[in-house]
């Protein structure tokens, strides 16, 4: 169940503000980086201290803070501190077991959305990432260090694409749109998966495909949940008027809401897949039920009265004429072909051979 | 059925404003405490008599006046005279059958609100807790003593988090925050059941599985009854501009309305898991029916003709000129395994063995 | 399906405005009875001629004029014109197989709800209450005499609650609230007999069970269809400013809306239980299915083989060396069992013993 | 397929504004009837040529155009040039395969809807019926000489009701109402097949009863796609203000209104009443197949062992000893007994009996 | 799943603005065709090299630019510049896996619709036809050369309805009105198929029904997902006031989106009648199962015991006294009748034969 409801038992009873890790420990030291770069000028540090990045709170160029770690809840108040984020933003970047959502603060716009990819196992893992937008300060907060990101690095050393020309909310929007542009390599993935189990329909359905198709409507299930809510949060991105988004950076935004219509919109057509396939399957096997109670019926019926005469004629009493005529044995084969051949032919008539 | 709808007959004919406490009695007596603070002082009272909470009423402190017990019509009836609650609202506190709701009156908002918990039985019990918010005085309506509100009595005494800082709607906005905070440990709970009924079909699924799904269904109906409204509640709670609840409370509401939208997404998705897992059980369960008949039609339908063949030797006609043959025996044997290998192969090629 | 329709092919093809009344005669005479009063004063008095309420329509105290029986359209034509009705409304108060609904005329409001109520038979029967409010004055319609409104009755006469103190508004709104209230006698009887068919599960469940949920679903069609369409109605009278209706009388109104809101969602559980209960039903039945298809295959696949090596020695060959054996019989017996314990193992190892 | 849509392949490819009757051709010639009409004229007038119509254009009385058969595109294109009727208005009127819609345009207002009634081989035929209204001429199309409107052409004649008074928006008022009315009669039938399929259930369910309730499915899709949209029509007839529509005739619409939601409700009444039947059809037919597995189960589980023994003693080993004792006859009985006792009892405790 | 997901691996990680085709090349060579118009002018010119169309960009006739083939993204970007159509334009016009919709752009109106036709398999193809529509000038961008505009060319060349007389905007509708109306052909096809999968339930259902349902499900699916957003589409473009689309056209695109509806009604009556012919199936499979296990019950129950009883006198006991009566066999044959008898008795009254 922890994939659809994170324990929160830690956090009962405790006064609204207390910061507490909602989550998985997932990397041993939290590692802040920022990328700090306007059309000509591009820097990369790693700070040693959380301290260090107070410093970038003003400056001119466009700076992004990627923290990476959330379990030290220490690192989390003093970046609060120092860019001014309100104690329920802190609580909910630390809780990663939240929906997706998007809050306009007085000096900052917080947009939470859920980063989706595959676990070892072959099953989705999904990872909360929090983006703080401030007018020149772009932070984002991740559980893990997470490699969907590196591209946005790449852009940023060979200034490729428009990003090192444009300001903090394009930053934003291409965090959000290389997190959603990755969806569509679990949605392919999924799409296959389902394909094969279709395909095995035509071939020979294996008899798990009850717990198969389960199992993919819960994959779909931990998609619908994470990808659902985006619909909101992108829509509130694209229309509501805020400060921190200029209407040229909207209109890219409106891109990725129509990315996240496209993954809904095909979850769904995934889902009906399934259900189709469910019923196919209970079709089918309801069809081979049948042909075998056919096979079962025919045979047993047409010799279970024959298997009656020939008792009769193994009864032992002394006085059984027949047993005594000269044409009792053929005659009795006679009578039996007769009514094998007659059930037959009734059940032609039905329709049952 | 008491679950789902508690007994009003007693109400029936009634003219409206007529005050009968509809529920349980839970408790011996009405026992009303005062919890009178700012962020310098603190005092904590048990009222001996209702009449002394009346002296709360325009205090500049802010006072949370804790009701334990509904079933004395009388400390209500005084209570609502002390404090001007209209009569329609003392009908709602006792009517402990309602749905969560929030009402504006001129001189006071009424919430009205379920706290859920485990019975004994382990049942989800059901219990209405009602907040009336005036300019300075927090009145709470429980049915029973309830120790979910322990924790905010700790945060008063210890002056922790804000709430000694803040005015009278943050000291409702806790109250609520309290309550649904413990909606996620019957989610929990829930979830845990969930996924043991998940396993335990993979392993050898009971044959009360119809029931026990049944029972988790019904449990989620109880929760779902409950809290669905509540997000109606907090809605308005956060977007309608009351005068009772200020701007900046406002933004805690909406967290605790982030939650409710929470609890309401999980439950559908346990919904959902339980309505796969039934489809689960059902699949396998044909598939072994189809299993067991097809053992049965196969051993069935090779012995059935082998038996009739033996029955035809042991008729006692007196002229059976197979009887006498040297190698009768022998080749009837040689028959009876050509049918039986012929009916596998048969069976074989039909892809049932 | 008179339940659901009734039958109007009287009216097919006539000018609307014609009055014809759809429904059953359910009373002999129809009799009008004038509930004349104020704080101070109070008169009852049943009308010998229809004409003289027409003296009622401009009293300066309120006038609640309850008629029952509708099947005499002369009574309601002349009503109609005493009190300046529409001949919409005239036709709409006679044809009872309609929506509830409310509409707004410049000088009175017209609210048609239904009335619901136990049959002879146990089953639920339906009858419309028409309701026009002017300024003073409210008349009710109904087919038949009702015991619903009795308490009213008394109410008035005691001066019990605030009616006597409130004007025409108040009047229809405890009309309203009564029709309400009974509902719920009608919930909970459905609510016992939900949970009766539930109980009878657990035991032993009925071969009638999917005839008898089906009786309750129809049940629950009746109350659903009379009852939804009262959200809106009330809704209308809740928040609409219609004039006739003050502000404070609208608070009431808001009491009725939330026991409509709260019947609703209760028949949706209740609905929600019955298909629960169902999927049990056939679940349990799908398994008591197998259970039995498994003891048939064990018993008939372990004597089958065996009743064949029986009849192999019953054949009256002339050479069957193996009859002649010292230890025939007994190595039979050898073989017979071997075969029964081979498949006994195999059985146990399917996991079907 | 015909009956949920029509060829319209000879209008493919052609620019839009082309004229093409799409539907079938129903009558041999077009048919004009004018009637002519105000509180104290009347006059009914069968045009010979089309051309005559366009005198009634600018007339002070009311004009109904009467037009009947669609086939002749000619007649269309010139009451459309008299008229001065937009050509998408002409092309919907000719193309009978649309959604009921209603469309203002500067000169008239165009409504379309569909007139049900049965076919001779009791299906559910559908004739679209547009009409255009004007400030003083109403011009109704049908594919049909109609009977419905039969019953408006007598209260035009008899100046029944208050058709004479009123002006042209009346007239296409009443002629929906005409068609709305003769809905029930559809409804009344549909229902009485219900009712006698859920009737057939309790006595001896059909086998093909799937079939029926497919068939009478299929009816109400029929029904409910030309009713559904009726709602959105008659709800922008009541509510939009169109110049062509007087408010004293939207009350009337509003009544129209009301009996279409009836229809759509009772629809979905009847499709719930369906399913639920073949819910219990089902669950009966399981049932049946259960009972009758029992009775197989335990005749053959019974007699399956005692047919073994019987046959151990037929035999014909020469050395069998219980075959000479003296009780060995009789032992044989009391071992069968008690086996087939055993069962019995066996059955009996497991329920089955 | 190609079919519901194109590949945009290749995509993924390149930032916004990069121009990458998704989907299959189609055709060798990119065709640009332009037709350039107004009531007296008709040109129509195959270019070479993309740069000519630059030309028509301030023209003062209309000119519509068609071009055919998307994979040489160089054409597009050479396009994009001369009619300044903004980056994200381009990336959807190349992205052919995209929801429908429409963009409005400072200098242009963008239209994403999709072309449907059958592939050469059977199976319904999805084609993406993007719209720019500027002033004068409509572009349109195809993936393969499509007949379905012949007919426009058709008109266009003779002067055909009213498009060399109406403006840009009304050649945009003309395209989307063409796309549409074949939208019917392949309903059309859909409809006879469904007709035909329910006629062949009448004679004799197929054992592949249920795949055979599935797949035209899957159909559905296929054109709903298309269908779908084009009602969005059409919306915004009948009820928008977009400066690129007049009044007079809005009226011709009521009309498109009158169809589209009209298609997506359609498509889900479509889906209720698969639905329905499943439940037919199901129900008649389940009818046929019931009737082979009656037989199978009545032949079994009557034989078996009767088996028993010729078993019996099959022994070789030494003292079975019955052997030696003189009435022994006819006895027994009188017995044996009996119970047969008994067994027909019984099984008629419980209505099994």
């Amino acid at each position: 169940m922890a994939r659809f409801l994170k324990k929160r038992t830690l956090k009962l009873g405790q006064p609204p503000g207390t910061l507490v890790h909602i989550g998985d420990k997932k990397l041993d030291d939290v590692a802040v980086t920022v990328y700090h770069y306007n059309t000509t000028v591009y820097e990369e540090r790693t700070l040693s201290t959380v301290e260090e990045c107070a410093s970038f709170r003003d400056c001119k160029e466009v700076a992004w803070i990627d923290v990476n770690g959330l379990h030290n809840t220490d690192v989390l108040r003093s970046i609060g501190e120092s860019f001014e984020i309100h104690d329920l933003t802190l609580e909910d970047i630390l809780n990663t077991d939240q929906r997706p959502k998007v809050e306009e603060y007085d000096s900052y716009l917080y947009i939470s959305v859920k980063m989706l990819d595959f676990l070892p196992d072959g099953k989705i893992g999904v990872e909360q990432v929090s983006i703080v937008l401030k007018d020149n300060v772009v932070i984002s907060f991740q559980e893990n260090v997470g490699d969907i990101f590196n591209s946005v690095r790449e852009d940023l050393r060979k200034a490729r694409g428009r990003i090192r020309r444009e300001s903090a909310d394009y930053m934003a929007y291409t965090l959000l749109d290389r997190i959603v542009d990755h969806y569509f390599v679990l949605m392919e993935d999924l799409g296959d998966r389902v394909e094969a189990l279709e395909d095995s329909m035509i071939e020979h359905p294996p008899a798990t495909i009850g717990r198969q198709i389960n199992d993919l409507k819960r994959e779909i299930l931990v998609l619908r949940r994470s990808v659902w809510p985006m619909r909101e949060v992108m829509n509130i991105l694209v229309r509501a008027d805020s400060r921190f988004i200029r209407p040229s950076t909207g209109m890219f935004m409106q891109d990725v809401y129509d990315h996240i219509i496209h993954v809904i919109e095909t979850l769904e057509i995934f889902r009906e897949l399934l259900s189709g396939t469910l019923d196919v399957y209970l079709t089918s096997a309801g069809n081979r039920l049948n042909e075998v109670m056919k096979v079962l019926t025919i045979i047993a019926t047409i010799f279970i009265p024959l298997t009656f005469i020939v008792g009769v004629y193994g009864m032992n009493f002394h006085y059984m004429p027949e047993l005594a005529w000269r044409w009792g044995y053929p005659a009795t084969w006679v009578v039996m072909l007769s009514v094998a051949g007659g059930l037959i032919f009734f059940f032609k008539r039905k329709g049952w051979i």
